[in-house]
């Protein structure tokens, strides 16, 4: 990273991060050394804030507490939507037909989701994920959910938005074949895949996805992009 | 349904009931001065639980603590499978990650669902039924349930098997436009849908299914088919 911002290349942290706010998610990278800044966070919790404002919606929030402090600024009486994250101990039997109601009583119900994760590892096992709640929600409601956050073509253009930089002009590393790789290919980015944390060897004979290249690891992705500058 | 009973035509009751033993559904009916008994009962659990036997699987049971009886013959030690049904308050995210990890561990992963409806309403308001938590299971381990209840159409070719009827001799009654009516005729059997209970004026437009008759309640049925002998 460092080396990056030296090179005075425009750098931006796109996270599907939904379990804390950007402020708790930056200081956790700040203590493992990473030279980053709250401005510098493409996240969903704030991209849905925006669709929220300009669409004059209240949500009924269904997110993990410590991601609840982004959404200070939304009035969130008598809600008209409902914005569902990685509520993880939130998913809830209650809390569920409880955003399930805001819906059903919508003649046309909008759902804003956070990610279409389907699990994750955590040290204690795996966990469903916030993809699986959208779905049930989504079957119930006979609806379609917005979705926010990676792979969202919306959410790479955000990120270049905030940049000022084409997506021609731009490349995305990452771990996640689809939601790294593919979203911002479709964006029109290219994108590289790091053979590290996510990735897995089946991941190079994605059916519809492939990176521009594979890298070892972050410092060899680096290596690559400033040598063709 | 005394009737009918009286008239010689052979009876059976077909519930997609899972939140209790059909013990219990034939108490509460009878309770209601019903004549009917257990042995006259169609339910979801007898036909997941032949399946089970069949196929030698040990479920991995998500269902309401009142079901639990109906799977008392069943070998339920180190799961291969997963049962869900509408399980109520045991639709806790511990309970749901478990059963997911039952799935994810497996080659091919085998999910039984106890029917898929969307909601339904109690005194208290509407609540998600397990079609909701299924899909939830489904999109995560990428896998498609198998539905035992209505309206499968083994469900329906059960009931027909318990009585020794075919189906061109059979006909449905019931109130639910998809689960009952189109159910029944998919396997072949006619269907008459009462305007009572679950019914909707909306329920006549139905884009796929059309009944072979409307009547005003089950007393009308009677008349019909009785008439008909």
């Amino acid at each position: 990273l460092n080396r990056i911002k030296a090179s005075g290349l425009k750098l931006r942290f796109c996270t599907n991060e939904t379990q804390a706010t950007r402020e708790k998610f930056v200081k956790k990278l700040q203590g493992m050394g990473f030279d980053i800044s709250v401005a510098e966070v493409t996240a969903p919790a704030p991209a849905a804030c925006r669709i929220l404002k300009e669409h004059s919606l209240r949500p009924q929030l269904l997110v993990h507490d410590d991601l609840v402090p982004e959404f200070a600024e939304i009035d969130k009486a008598n809600p008209n939507c409902v914005v569902i994250g990685d509520a993880a101990e939130n998913f809830t039997y209650a809390n569920l037909n409880e955003a399930f109601r805001v819906l059903i009583g919508m003649e046309k119900p909008v759902l804003i989701s956070l990610g279409r994760g389907r699990y994750y590892k955590e040290t204690d096992g795996l966990k469903l994920d916030v993809g699986a709640y959208m779905k049930a929600l989504e079957y119930a409601c006979d609806v379609q959910a917005e979705v926010v956050g990676k792979p969202a073509k919306m959410f790479f253009e955000s990120a270049l938005a905030e940049m000022g930089v084409p997506p021609q002009q731009a490349i995305m590393i990452g771990d996640d074949i689809v939601n790294d790789v593919g979203g911002a290919q479709r964006c029109g980015m290219r994108a590289l895949q790091v053979r590290t944390g996510k990735y897995r060897p089946c991941d190079e004979n994605h059916p519809h996805v492939k990176p521009d290249a594979y890298v070892n690891n972050l410092a060899e992705a680096v290596d690559i992009i400033l040598q063709q500058l």
